[in-house]
């Protein structure tokens, strides 16, 4: 195995391999500064994206390479911090950055090449296999990263609540153990939340060809977004809905294996499964229903809202 | 084989996998201009400089990810320019653009991540592995892409034999083929010229502790280099030695491989090797001879002249 200091790094390879690039900007993806993002968070936070592609897939996590475009105000230690941040969570996920190159640039700049493996292909899963009938559900606690969004911005008042809150965003994980969990068990689509399940869900409906209906009020919010949301004067499924950054999967199954899908993740984590919405034919898409039951939305969600 | 339009691609692999991630940043590594570089010629450049890496190994081309930073100013004819000018370069070098991401940024960026592929670790050559005594040969001409690059930023004037330098130069491509046979023909180490030989054969000689001694005379200068040379006042080999982009391959055999190795390049192609120098025991690094077999610098180089 070869790595940092060749002109290419050399892994052993298992029989499929997954690859995912991504990449963050600074000032479109993230702000630098003691309020909004440290240097580490934003180290993390790029990788931890690359890894959730992985994640949605199924995939073991493998090798990471980390590209850094720096401009000329970043200073050595900054840049330092940020590769440590990338570091923790690399541990921390089981994956090893064995390659990187750096730049300049006139800002921030910083992308991600994640590889996973998988020994059979039966073991991977797409957004195209979602079929009529099939429940939706999500992993984990939603709206986190778009609260936290709001409070580092400077929307929603500072408050112990809030702490704890951005503690809790600043620590979440790619979860890489409750994908391949929901890949074993059968699930038949999946993808991460990366932003909001109105607009990842209709990926899910475009790709399968099928119609996904979400409960809105149905989805489980984390702790301190609801308080976040009742600030902002928003519905308290706002955030959860179309913040995205959560790294949590949404994913569909055949109703006959609702138990095992449960067991499946209750035996890699703590993180859980909530049941959202479910699987019907009709416009490929989503549609997002209200407390009322109401159809906010039919077509599919290219953008934010 | 899943690819663009997933959360990440799958491929099959073969047991050893090769990764090279680089990137091109507009005002640092380019200029966008009709006079410097269209766009087409921008996004094979950076695929090239990619897959040199690859070449530079022995592995044989696999999968390549292509992700853009877009700024404001990019109209979509030249971003999809960019995207074909790679893709015309994958087409000839055996290799596939499987996925991407496009993003929003200040200037224009390129990134670029390259998989090879290789069956045993027998097949692949690092930059570690030259001894005191073997031969330093080059493959192909040295010098065109650092003259063509002198004569679009105005310091040489214009000419037919310029307008020739600059279509042979702009139509160059990585040496994977040679690269493969080279490392089969037992090459100890192995590196492609993206800096320049001065640059590049020290970091042979510092990752396999030992002294490289370079004939800057003896280097096969690519038709017209040595008229720019000429006309910039400088020694004709200085472009060869020192300006890099030139995708060839610079490696270390054994001498009594000297045949073998000139066979099995012109075996796979007309690139040819011409053989500039040797190994010797002393300090990790680099020595360049003038004319006058004179030192013109025992240490390693870290920068460009």
């Amino acid at each position: 195995m070869r790595g940092i200091g060749d002109d290419a790094s050399v892994v052993r390879a298992r029989p499929f391999c997954v690859t995912s690039v991504d990449a963050m900007v600074e000032g479109v993806h993230f702000r630098l500064s003691h309020v909004s993002a440290t240097p580490a968070q934003v180290g993390r936070r790029a990788l931890a994206g690359a890894l959730s592609d992985l994640a949605a897939m199924g995939a073991d996590p493998g090798e990471a390479y980390l590209g850094l475009g720096l401009p000329p105000g970043l200073g050595e230690a900054q840049g330092l911090e940020l590769v440590r941040g990338a570091k923790t969570l690399a541990v921390q996920a089981g994956t090893t950055i064995v390659g990187g190159d750096v730049v300049a640039a006139p800002v921030l700049i910083l992308w991600l090449t994640v590889v996973g493996w998988a020994d059979s292909e039966d073991q991977l899963v797409g957004r195209d296999g979602a079929v009529a009938g099939d429940l939706v559900g999500v992993t984990g606690r939603l709206g986190g990263a778009g609260a936290a969004l709001a409070v580092t911005e400077g929307r929603v008042a500072r408050s112990p609540a809030t702490e704890a809150l951005l503690a809790r965003v600043s620590d979440s994980r790619p979860r890489l153990a409750e994908g391949r969990a929901l890949a074993l068990a059968g699930a038949h689509a999946m993808i991460d939340l990366s932003d909001g399940i109105a607009t990842d869900a209709a990926h899910i409906g475009r790709s399968s060809g099928v119609h996904l209906e979400v409960d809105l009020p149905a989805l489980p919010l984390q702790e301190g977004v609801e308080q976040v949301c009742a600030e902002l004067g928003v519905p308290a499924w706002t955030l959860a809905a179309t913040a995205g950054e959560d790294y949590e999967l949404c994913f569909c199954v055949a109703p006959g294996k609702r138990e095992d899908v449960q067991n499946a993740v209750a035996a890699v984590s703590d993180a859980g499964v909530t049941w959202v919405g479910q699987v019907r034919e009709g416009a490929p898409g989503v549609s997002l229903l209200d407390s009322r039951g109401e159809h906010l939305r039919r077509e599919g969600f290219e953008h934010r809202w």
